[in-house]
């Protein structure tokens, strides 16, 4: 199957990322704690406003309020598994579109991903995740280490689609190459950096993004290409000019609040 | 109402920080995780040792001997209510000033709002916020996106005039130009970046520098001006150097490191 | 006591490194928010994959499969002790060797002593520390500044011998030199750099290095040295670039990355 690919080249792409600059949307998430303080520049920088952590007494009002959100699967590190479906019910019952970035599903613990499974029903509209999470969610065997994928985007590419076409929502596999697919059109996205895969929580950062240009009125389809290339084109540039994983993570954070859409 | 402003320029607000370098005091908070590294290492920048986080057996223990302390609210995406309370009193209790960062309040989450007051009740010696949680807890309608203010400071000045002087608490709001009040007299603290509204966490950082400066022995409305202060010119000069929002958050760590008070 | 001094110009000590860049080890750990992120890339910048977390249904799973696992105490301002006994058995049962780094140990919270002597009854490969920690746990009287240390590397020599005699661990104290004992052979680590105790987690970071390390088939003395002395080096190199304290967490992390075994 010869796939389309999209870059930052491409004027539609451009266009995402200046929508989510006009609408600044409000971006709430439930994520680890690696992971939410780079996340939450990550949507800062492309213009949107974040808000994370399950906050007692506020966090189904911020779902219901938010013009998107995603839940990490990770956040069950701190919070519990009725927190995580309350608030994707609270999105899910406001029109709020979320993303669910299965973290840590197909590594070897059946209950995560039973878990997954029970927040994939309540109607995620992007679902964003490695190879061997998006494998292990479509039901397949995934090969795995820990939170890192050992599977490749190809391997993924059946399985997503075929996830995308019994769930409903889009599905964004990231890896060398990203893929994007609603079960009947699937796109690539070439680009990113190999530094990438040696900071932490860039996917968990990527899953946010994804909530903000949602919630930036996107269709979702768009709103997760848009937000993979983007992110592919920022990892790019910041690679040109770091000298090591810890000044990649702060130009990846420069080039996304630089990038002319 | 002309109110006098207070800048770096102004050895009285250099003192302050010199009072930090000398005291290096334990500074003890609950915040949440988005903020917490970047808290702790504001703290360490102006020469103090913080300790974060709830730890259980030890909590109220660190309450008690710390130099001064910040209870952040949206620490409670992690801890309980109750957590909050008892590390309040163990500090109001055993007289280590404190700063309450009413986060999310005026939020349009009254749980939230009812429990700010009720830790309000406890006698903080600061209340730190931006304009529409000092609004919101000051009993107004305030106006805001998720965590982020959508009232100005102006808006904030008579609220924060009455809060303080219903509390007995210093009062200061952040913003384009900061506000600092204890009901009578009150000050302004221009300067600052706009890219501090960018990136995450830099309000709850200013919370736990205020908590720095309270445990150094100085007098509260002192302590709340100079780490204004002490932030406001930081940043000015790491918005001269930064060249994108990730290397902002770089240089304004440098920057509060090096400077000579 | 004439103790030997082992550096990055020691052969040995750089086979540690390169046998990490080999193994690539799954490392996992329960540690604190304020360390978490900087831990997962330093644990990734020797070329391990880092896990953090005691995530529901999975935690004893990836402590079991994982090359080596650490467990900070201060990971009890977000687990509860019974989360962090299930991941010290998971991994002592399945043969994963694991750091103890009892934080906070020894600064006047007697319950947090007891319990750190409950985990190290349970049989870490290594402890890690600073020098009030270690004392306080070899049952001394140890001073200290709420999680920071005011005893010196010299008092902490004959408790860190002693702790390991009676445990069976290899005991390493952090500080200006750095110790490594197994109760009968010690060695100092020189270097490093005065600006790792002016920001945070540094500490808690060694501890993930230590796992990584001991996660790649090394002894358990060695890899602590090994550890210890590539800390060491990448600290003293980042201290020659570093502006201030915010560009020497970057620059930590890059030389980290860039250093050829």
């Amino acid at each position: 199957m010869a796939l389309q690919e999209l870059t930052w080249e491409d004027r539609n792409v451009r266009s995402t990322l200046r929508a989510v600059r006009t609408a600044q949307p409000l971006t709430y998430g439930l994520t680890n704690y690696i992971a939410a303080h780079q996340s939450a520049n990550f949507v800062l920088a492309v213009g949107a406003s974040p808000a994370i952590g399950a906050i007692a007494f506020a966090a189904e009002h911020l779902a219901s309020i938010a013009g998107g959100a995603w839940i990490n699967l990770a956040a069950l590190i701190t919070d519990t598994p009725e927190q995580l479906v309350s608030v994707a019910r609270a999105a899910a019952g406001s029109g709020t579109p979320w993303v669910l970035d299965p973290v840590v599903v197909g590594a070897g613990a059946p209950r995560i991903d039973d878990f997954a499974r029970e927040l994939l029903a309540i109607g995620p509209a992007v679902v964003r995740g490695n190879a061997s999470e998006i494998i292990g969610l479509a039901g397949g065997a995934a090969t795995s280490k820990g939170v890192d994928s050992t599977a490749t985007p190809e391997e993924a590419l059946e399985p997503a689609v075929a996830l995308a076409a019994s769930s409903g929502a889009i599905v964004a596999v990231s890896g060398e190459v990203d893929l994007i697919t609603d079960g009947t059109r699937s796109v690539l996205i070439p680009g990113g950096h190999e530094l990438l895969t040696r900071v932490t929580a860039t996917g968990c950062g990527l899953g946010a993004l994804v909530a903000a240009y949602l919630g930036s009125g996107l269709d979702p389809f768009d709103a997760a290409a848009g937000a993979h290339a983007t992110l592919a084109e920022a990892a790019a540039r910041a690679g040109r000019t770091a000298r090591g994983t810890g000044s990649f993570v702060t130009a990846l954070v420069d080039e996304l609040s630089l990038l002319e859409a």
